[in-house]
């Protein structure tokens, strides 16, 4: 089976993602610069949810262009990274509203772990479905990335019940790692 | 007439339907865990109508695996099947809103049977148009999971009047049957 | 120039439109029948811009099946069919709000009419686009649907200053008209 | 890598911001003239912002015909530029609510400004990543209508202080000169 259709509906899903989250941003009825206040945290919440899921798009993106071929376990795999994404809208929100409190911050941050569990299964079929040589597998070998984000994400998760600022900043970092794309794809594809 | 545009119709419409059904989850202002609470009923829906929209989307993927020409009546039964998958957010919203109350279980029981017809006259259509060689039609000659997933709607349709939590057990058994797209497609394209 | 993404941006838009319509019809918080009956009207013009949106992606579809290239004019008089048809779910939204009533009913009809307007504009530019040997010039050469169309919105929109009833019955009879893809169309490509 | 999925991600995403912008027309429930007055202003800025989101798609389409590859730098840039156009709905609704008060055509003006920062930049990008054979750095080369329109921007963006209803014009302009996607490029790809 052809990747076609999976990378179309991802793109769609996610471009909808991306989208629905600036109706949030629910404009005063007032023209003064005083009413944007309360916009504040909600549109520091949207920029950090956009990078997100931009960098899950760019990732995606990376990550298709080494398969060759699909079956029914790639495409539950993917749906189900797509749900953990499509809850990033409501997070975003929770913490957008309550400004940063610790409860959201939590919840956020469990829907970005489960991101990462997700896109992790779906990495692991994929390699599995290609076989031995995998572009892939060649690329991601050490899997240093993966592991720093989930010990990152953890450590943000634990301080997110004391100190929500410093979790959305532990959170930040993996954003960090993973804003450039994997250039380990990208060498590897070369190479291949 | 090619298939790409039908496909690429049907991705759009099934992504925005699978996520614009996050909107309905209107998170509280406050930010204790309490105030949660009332989106339980909503999430699990959410869940549910999902995994049922990624069904639909992977045997859709499937089903379209086989075709090789599309005709203006092929294109008419698809809208009619996104017609009716469009309908769930509004179904899925009831039943959340309500805490699957009867009579939202009720219709929500209607929108998925509807599904099925549709999906089932789009794929009759599909094999018409192929004819005698239809790979489809070579590949789902028992049609025994098209006849007991209508059993199963039926007897939870039946049930949805008395005990709707049992009737979503019984839409959920028809969703499992189908959780696995078409191993009969994937086996039928092998071999042809 | 390809027409691939002029393709795509329109199946995306109006896969957009079609689907949050149905944002429009919010369900009650109760789970009574009553409570489902101020539901109805907006149900029914739900179905009615459902269909119609439909008949417009279908002979959408058909068009660009015709074109060869497309140039700047074309994507213009394309976002100019896409910004009328944008507007249907607000008007369909008016008409259902208020039961179907006179004013609406005429401003649905005004939508419709510009629709069918910038359909035909489209038209003309592929046509001058293509040249001489174009398919579609071929295809349509009589204009008698775009003319009886037009025909036909005119009376509705008269109508409905008096009978909106009729007056959407009146547009109803171009759905009807337009329901079957242009066969023209088909026959042309296959001749060609 | 091939541009096919930044081409397909940016389609959604842009069909996405075009349409959900009508969400922002809120019909009333009255069926009278009288009730449709408070559109007007919203409606008048949903075309302004219709047209500008169409002229991005429109040069964003020819932009991308001169490209061969991309790489990790120009996907961000792109994601960086539908960021700014992300904005638009919102931007849009406060001018409509406000009746283009001062403040929100400031803020309006500065969503341009960005949209057009961003174009640039994924512009560069791309002339430095094709090389010195660039068809976009041949279609482009004097680089006037850049220039021009950061002129007229800036003259927007500093009456809207005090005369809103100019500084829309003075945008408006800018519009007018980008309607016509860049002739540059067509012909340009004539040539090569």
């Amino acid at each position: 089976m052809t990747k076609g259709r999976l990378e179309a509906f991802s793109d769609g899903v996610l471009a909808v993602i991306i989208t629905i989250m600036v109706l949030e941003l629910k404009v005063p009825e007032e023209s003064n610069w005083e009413s944007l206040k309360p916009l504040i945290p909600k549109f520091l919440a949207y920029i950090f949810s956009f990078i997100y899921i931009g960098i899950y798009w760019n990732n995606h993106h990376h990550l298709f262009q080494t398969v060759k071929k699909v079956n029914g376990n790639i495409l539950w795999a993917n749906l189900h990274l797509l749900f953990w994404l499509s809850l990033t809208p409501a997070a975003t929100e929770w913490i957008g509203e309550t400004h940063f409190a610790k409860n959201p911050v939590s919840v956020y941050g469990i829907v970005l772990i489960m991101c990462a569990v997700a896109y992790t299964i779906l990495e692991n079929l994929i390699i599995k479905n290609e076989g031995e040589d995998s572009t892939l597998k060649a690329a991601i070998h050490s899997k240093f990335k993966e592991y720093i984000s989930i010990v990152f994400y953890i450590l943000g998760f634990a301080t997110s019940f004391f100190y929500p600022y410093i979790a959305i900043g532990l959170y930040y970092v993996v954003a960090l790692i993973w804003l450039i794309p994997d250039k380990r794809i990208e060498k590897s594809l070369k190479e291949n």
